[in-house]
């Protein structure tokens, strides 16, 4: 997803500190902190414009949840978003989700969401592909013991290039589903901004539940 | 697949016992007498009417195969064809996949295929599928280190269950098709009846390699 610079999103960012944490290494261990609650945190990387996490904060008062995005537009969006919800279990994080594990501790982390990942078709292009070993060997360090990540894509190449990987890592498949829309799961779905889009184009929405 | 009764199938298997074998418990760790030469042995679990199991066998001579099908018209129809092309190269077992481990001894077989597999879709018939634990723990046993399960199907539900069900075994991923037939590997694909069928309605076909 690339948008078109936006000359607001940058000072607006950095008037909502509150809001958007842009070096998340400072509050690594600390995130609770920056929540009114202590509860489960659930984190989503590469949030996009946003519709998922405010959809998922919304429904679930219960939880904390921070999305990650590392394109500074996207991030700005979000937050405006978020300025007029302003929902106190949700917060946003503009950067890089490669270095996760220099942004959270050990277990700090209930469930991780890739939502629509860049699929980076190429070969050599395989280790930014966010199911690659290096990823998912920081999220196995964020994640607490049982902990879920869940992966969904409408990209068939980069399912099944996640489901050998998943595996290969020795990762536990909880469930998969090769046509989220045609089954009964879609009741509990929380829609995403790309699986609305290709969703309605008829395509097939893959998903996979796993652990360490 | 439900075949009408065919009053030839049953005599015919009768009298080919050099062809199609009715207790293979008698052949187990010896199958390699009842081929010409000493090689690499695969075997089929439920050949239907046998198309990718003659056509595997002409394409590879190099390798020894066995066509098991526990329907006795379907194995009729399959001895048929064999009849006709007297293929040195493969033989038939008509018996139950389900007791596998009594067939062969540990470590006898180099590959396992398993197409369009029935897919059991109830819960409670999970235990019949062919991809269940209790036949994963038999084609474990009889399968030589390393040797492979190909796995086909155009049943989403049991393509899902089957992801679950060998990852949870332990099983190692080596490449996933969520698409057969757009793939570029399908110029190596070998094409069985179901296969041909439904690949013509435009479903997808799906397809796991994977070893133990
Ligand atoms: C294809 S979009 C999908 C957006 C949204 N999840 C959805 O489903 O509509 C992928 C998003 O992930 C972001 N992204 C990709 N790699 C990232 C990374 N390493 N860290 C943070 N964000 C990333 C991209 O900037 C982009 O906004
Ligand atoms: C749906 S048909 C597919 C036939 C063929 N493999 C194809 O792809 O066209 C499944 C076949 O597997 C056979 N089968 C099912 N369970 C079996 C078992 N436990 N042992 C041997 N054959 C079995 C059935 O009798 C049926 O002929």
């Amino acid at each position: 997803m690339r948008l078109r610079n936006k000359p607001w999103a940058k000072p607006l960012i950095a008037a909502n500190p509150q809001w958007v944490i842009t070096s998340p290494n400072e509050y690594r261990g600390k995130w609770q902190d920056r929540f009114p609650r202590k509860q489960p945190l659930y984190i989503e990387i590469g949030m996009g414009k946003g519709r998922f996490i405010i959809e998922m904060a919304q429904k679930h008062p219960e939880f904390n949840f921070i999305g990650i995005e590392m394109q500074t537009v996207a991030t700005g969006i979000v937050l405006k978003k978020q300025l007029e919800v302003q929902l106190p279990n949700l917060q946003l994080i503009c950067a890089n989700g490669a270095n996760l594990s220099e942004y959270f501790a050990n277990s700090e982390v209930a469930g991780i969401y890739l939502n629509f990942s860049d699929p980076w078709p190429k070969k050599r292009q395989a280790k930014r592909r966010l199911t690659y070993k290096s990823f998912l060997s920081q999220y196995q360090q964020v994640l607490q013991v049982k902990g879920h990540l869940e992966f969904k894509t409408d990209n068939r190449g980069l399912f099944e290039y996640s489901l050998v990987s998943l595996n290969e890592y020795g990762m536990k498949f909880d469930k998969v589903w090769l046509d989220l829309h045609a089954s009964p799961d879609i009741e509990q779905n929380t829609m995403t901004e790309y699986e609305e889009k290709f969703s309605a184009k008829g395509q097939p929405i893959y998903k996979i539940e796993a652990h360490f």
